[in-house]
């Protein structure tokens, strides 16, 4: 990891999550680092009962933990009610992202028409296309692609080889990483007797303020109204979102799901890696579902669900398999033994 | 979306498709729009009797619909026999795709033995390979790449960040969304005992017309023969198409499958999203495979094919899982149970 | 295939591979072809009785294969243990890479602090940043992009449009395909009252020597330490591996597979396509899991493990889910059963 800028005393870190230190407030801390990693001069965290063995052997300078935990520590100790959460803000603190210069390259090919922000970086050979409006401070990583009348709203980054198709909108402070595309059209064919005839996708993507959206991650345009995520949503690599979904704030989802068309998911769900969401189906807000689960239909309750089945050795997953393709037969004898019981 | 240039009559409309036309024959036609959204310019279509409601309150200047819903329209109808068909075609109509400008940008890297045809659009760094072929009235979207000897047929769309390896042919009036890799080397490796050895992938990719392939789908090269995708074939999102793998016309797929290596799929099939189809395999035309669906073995009969649970709430699924993971000492008893009672 | 280059004699063949050659000599092989399509300057292989009709039949110059085999040949035979490992080798040799000049395109952009070693291809559009080290011999294809401070071993290809993260490292010999994103950022967000913070991902991506990556295939980073991808490790398209992910050496993924964060797989694993791994979990050495398996916990025993069910024609499918559905109701009236027999 690249070298931090500065330093920061343990009085100035516990103001910033309201911790309450117990400790040298005068110490010095340069960087963060897991528990048993952590040098004297680093800052470590203790979410769980789970490390308390990491947590009684660290070397940090000092470690974020909650109350109950505070006596095994044997270095100063940041007591917080959520020693994850304060980590994410110091870390964000102490390794503040490393910026690119706000120029624009010279093989940047940006259209006269184009409206570019204050403090903008766009990297070599982006493309930004007539119309197209990138508010102040963001980053266009090199070969991103940002369409005609297309908008990018302040502070956001977008990494190389990012493309923002023609009149999408990004929200503020938004992170779009490699390979993202955002507009591609909507798999809307109609079938006819020659084959399919493709139905034009007119309508665009939406996405929200404080979105960030994994590497290579797709979404579609939508076909007559747009393609919508909410604010705060959280998208992982290669996940599909296809057209006129609509996404609920803060929603997150982990990588290689695919949510297929006109689905609308609710705010606050987590959607685990793997999974396929039928199209045309709603997801109520606060729905966890697990990794690879299948959902046909919609979901109205809160709650967690899941399908499917968990690996086990070859040979008892063949006579398992053979014993659910026979269950009609299982059925039928129970049917029987029930009924010659009875007589 | 981007204002149409043009407005139709509802008689120029009707005749395009095919349409009785019940209503003023010279009100003009802007654009399309949804049944429940549309303005007094707007064409809506209704498919089933699902949307009637939406039907009766429409304020479109017309609809286009089946004979047995004409009764329940306030406004004028375009009778068809098949509503969602005809509107395809008058969306393209009033909605045709927005063109680039049919030149070369300076910044694109075009070898001089690559052939480019007349009516070309080729954007931004963009780079066009020794010996290429580039066929009339194509689009090569910005940051693009077609390799050496690479064929890309009339009319062919590759947006932005497309990658076409060397050697690959891509047919006529084909759209490549963002992202698509076409060409790269199959998965094929030798087992030895220092490791994999790896197999020279020697086929490339033959792409046939009409295709529509979305973004970042990838398409391996063969390893001896080519990787064959028919006419009219439809891909989504985030498809994996290995080595060696041929898929029949205008069968379409959706995002998230992927297909393994050397399998052969046949014409007019329709395969949902996140499915897995085994290598070495054939399914037969006219086969719709549901999602998430997992293929392992030949499919010789046309119909519909499915595996996989659907979600439940994660209590009720743990004891299914169970269950289900006991049903050889379910089986067991059962036997039991009938050898007693026939003693 | 473009044309390969020189050929070589039967002897030079059986000399390179330790095979015993039975045919003439001095016989002269171009190139290699399937059994049933080789012509008379061609090398086939033969693995397997299910090829001995092609074999009986085939028009090769020579076919590799195995001695119990070498009775079914009707032209000359090289004789070995292994057939497709000795073709692999001489695949390379009769068809060695096209190598691309060895020079640096006019429109990439090296950083002049950037490390270029000799005999190096940078292609169009490529980016290669500040602090970079590009070692000899590599090539680094149109449109790709090595971050700040990254590393790319001896004779490394990057296709195009490959995305290499700042500080990330990436062995020797190693192929990325098109489209390839190595340190995007980890999905690190700690949930708060106002949505999800994120979680600063300050480690790095460690591929090591022989690596092949598929097309559009992503490896975050690490959170606090590095993502580490063993040496001879083979994945394939649009594969995830999450954020402290840990791969042992020789271990190959097939595509669409997803690994979860902080998940350890162990060396020379085989795990097949559309597979879910669990986060946090240990997979030991020699593992094989087949495709479309949901893993949720360790796996502790080498040996082949397998989840989910195959498919079947939907109307018994649905019969089938039915009955998962009630199997509680089944144990519940065998139960029944059981006790009235007992009594």
């Amino acid at each position: 990891m690249p070298m931090p800028p500065k330093t920061y005393t343990l009085a100035d870190l516990a103001e910033r999550v309201g911790a309450q230190l117990i400790g040298d407030a005068e110490q010095r801390v340069h960087s963060v680092a897991r528990l048993d990693r952590a040098e004297p001069d680093q800052l470590a965290f203790c979410t769980s009962d789970r490390y308390l063995d990491l947590l009684k052997d660290t070397r940090a300078c000092a470690v974020l933990l909650r109350e109950q935990h505070a006596s095994h520590c044997p270095v100063s100790t940041l007591i917080v009610a959520d020693p994850y959460f304060a980590y994410a803000e110091l870390a964000n603190l102490l390794h503040p992202r490393v910026q690119y210069a706000r120029t624009v390259a010279e093989s940047a090919v940006v259209d006269p028409t184009a409206q570019i922000g204050e403090d903008v970086y766009i990297g070599a050979a982006a493309v930004i296309s007539a119309g197209a409006i990138i508010e102040p401070g963001c980053e266009v990583g090199p070969g991103a692609f940002v369409g005609r009348d297309a908008f990018v709203g302040a502070g956001s980054i977008l990494a190389g080889q990012v493309y923002v198709g023609d009149q999408c909108h990004i929200g503020a402070r938004a992170i779009l990483h490699a390979g993202v595309v955002i507009g591609s059209d909507g798999f809307g064919f109609a079938p006819g007797k020659a084959g399919w005839k493709k139905v034009p996708q007119l309508g665009n993507v939406q996405v929200g303020d404080d979105v960030e959206i994994g590497a290579n991650t797709t979404i579609d345009r939508g076909a007559l109204e747009d393609t919508i995520i909410g604010d705060g949503v959280k998208l992982d690599n290669l996940v599909h979102i296809a057209h006129n979904v609509r996404i609920g704030p803060h929603t997150a989802i982990a990588g290689g799901t695919a949510i297929a068309g006109s689905t609308t998911i609710g705010a606050r769900c987590v959607i685990a890696g793997q999974c396929a969401i039928n199209g045309h189906i709603e997801i109520c807000d606060e729905v966890t579902i697990m990794g690879m689960t299948g959902v046909a239909n919609s979901i109205k309750e809160p709650g967690a669900y899941a399908s499917g089945l968990p690996a086990r050795a070859v040979q008892g997953w063949r006579r398992n398999v053979a014993r659910v393709m026979k269950l009609d037969d299982l059925y039928a004898r129970v049917r029987a033994l029930e009924k010659q019981q009875r007589s």
